[in-house]
C-alpha cells in the first residue's frame, strides 16, 4: 500500500527540520505542496517529482496527493511548521476517507511556537495557549472570547497569523482585549522569518505591541504575569514561586 | 566564548530530533542532562563527557553546565522533547545572568503536543491550550481556572504531567472541570511513550478518558466541540463550517 507522509519542514532552515522528516524527501519520489515551500527545497533533490497548488488551494493539493498515492508510488506532503498545526493533516485525514487504499502519516515538525521561543530566550515555560487571529474559518467573536480566556487565567499567549493585509488592525483589536486584564507593562515579543533569512526579533511591553505593526511572516509572544526580560531575553519562570 | 546549547532531543526516537540538534551533539565535546535521556545518547557518542544530575536537581544540573563551559567547551544541555516547553531553557536564561562570559543557545525540539497529536492523526488542527497537571511549581487552583478557561472558551486542550505516583486522581479531576462545561461524547486522546519502544494510543469519549488511568509517559488530547473520530484518528477541522 502506499503511503502519504504529511511532513512538517520546520520553520524554514533545513536544519530545524527532523531526521524523520529528511528520510520522508529522500524516500518519496512525489513531493507536493504550497509553491512557496516546494522551492524552497527543490534545489536539494533533483531527481523528485514536485507538484504544487497556489494557497487556498488545500483541497485540490490534498486530492492530488491520493491521486499520485493511487499510482502506486509514495507521496511526501509538505508544510512548514508541524503539519498537525493548523497544516494539512487534519484535511488529509478527512479527504482520505475517499481513498481507503492509501495510507497516512503524519511526521511532525518544529512549529512556529517552538521555533519562536527558541529565539526569544524561553517564553514557553509554563502553561500556554495558541490562537490564530484569521478569521476567514473561524468567527472573530470565537477568537475574540479566546483571547479573553486566556488572558484572564493568565495563559501565556503565542499568536499565529497575527497580521495580513486585509486584518491590518487584527492584533491592535487582540491586545486591547487581553489588555483588559493584563497591565500594559506585560513582556511580550514578536519574532519574524524564523529560521530564515533576515530572521529578526523585538522584546517589548504590551502596550508597545499594541501599536506595532507586524507582517504574516511574524509570531507573536504574549507573557503571563511572571515572564520577564532578562539580558535581552523574554523569559517565563517554570512556576510561581509563592507555592 | 564557549556556548550552552540547550537542546530539544524530541519526544524519544533519534528520528525524531532535528538535524540541528544532531549537530550539536556531534559538535559539543560536553553533554549534560537529566540521567534517563543520557543514557539514550551514551552509546552514540563514545568519546564525549556525558555529565547528569538526578531529577529534580535542574538548578545544580544548570549551574554544572555553566561551569563546564566556563572551562572554555562548548555544552550541549539536553532535554527530552523541546527544551523551551516546560524544558531547561528557562532556567538556564535565569541562572546565564550570574555567568556572562558564557553564551546561550535555544535549539527547539519537537514536544510531546507535536509528537503525540501525529501519533493520533490531526487533533491541533485549530486553536489549543497547553497545560501541565502538576502543582509541584503552581497552586492548583491557577491549574483548575486555566482548564475552566479553556473549556468554557472551546480550545482543544493537551494536558501534559497527567498523572503521577501521588497525583492519581488528577486526570479525574481535570476532566470533572472540562464536564462542566464540554460534553461527555467529547473526542479525546491518550498517547504513551511517544516515539519509543512500546509507544501506544487510544481515542476515547471525555466521558471514559475521566474513569482512565494514565501514567507520567503519557499525553492527553481533549478535542474541541467540532473534533471527531475518523478512521481510527483524532481530527479536528481547521475551521468552523458555519462561518
Amino acid at each position: 500500500m502506499s503511503k502519504i507522509y504529511v511532513t512538517g519542514l520546520g520553520p524554514g532552515a533545513a536544519d530545524q527540520m527532523t531526521v524523520q522528516a529528511q528520510k520522508v524527501l529522500e524516500q518519496c519520489p512525489v513531493i507536493i505542496g504550497y509553491t512557496v515551500y516546494i522551492d524552497l527545497i527543490r534545489g536539494q533533490y533533483p531527481d523528485k517529482i514536485f507538484l504544487s497548488t497556489p494557497m487556498r488551494k488545500e483541497a485540490d493539493r490534498c486530492r492530488l496527493a491520493f491521486e499520485e498515492a493511487e499510482k502506486g508510488q509514495d507521496v511526501a506532503m509538505v508544510c512548514s511548521g508541524d503539519a498537525g498545526i493548523y497544516g494539512m493533516a487534519g484535511l488529509i485525514c478527512e479527504i482520505g476517507k475517499d481513498y481507503p487504499d492509501v495510507g497516512i502519516e503524519i511526521v511532525p515538525g518544529i512549529t512556529a511556537a517552538s521555533g519562536g521561543a527558541a529565539v526569544l530566550g524561553a517564553p514557553l515555560m509554563h502553561d500556554f495557549a495558541v490562537i490564530s487571529l484569521s478569521d476567514l474559518l473561524t468567527p472573530w467573536e470565537k477568537i475574540e472570547s479566546r483571547l479573553r480566556a486566556a488572558a484572564e487565567s493568565d495563559f501565556v499567549i503565542c499568536l499565529y497569523n497575527p497580521s495580513s493585509r486585509k486584518r491590518a488592525d487584527y492584533l491592535a483589536k487582540a491586545c486591547d482585549i487581553i489588555l483588559e486584564s493584563r497591565g500594559a507593562e506585560t513582556v511580550c515579543g514578536t519574532v519574524r522569518n524564523i529560521g530564515r533569512e533576515g530572521e529578526s526579533y523585538e522584546i517589548l511591553p504590551l502596550g508597545r505591541l499594541r501599536d506595532t505593526q507586524v507582517d504574516m511572516f511574524t509570531t507573536v509572544f504574549i507573557g503571563n504575569s511572571n515572564t520577564m526580560e532578562l539580558n535581552g531575553r523574554m523569559v517565563t519562570p517554570r512556576g510561581y514561586k509563592d507555592v
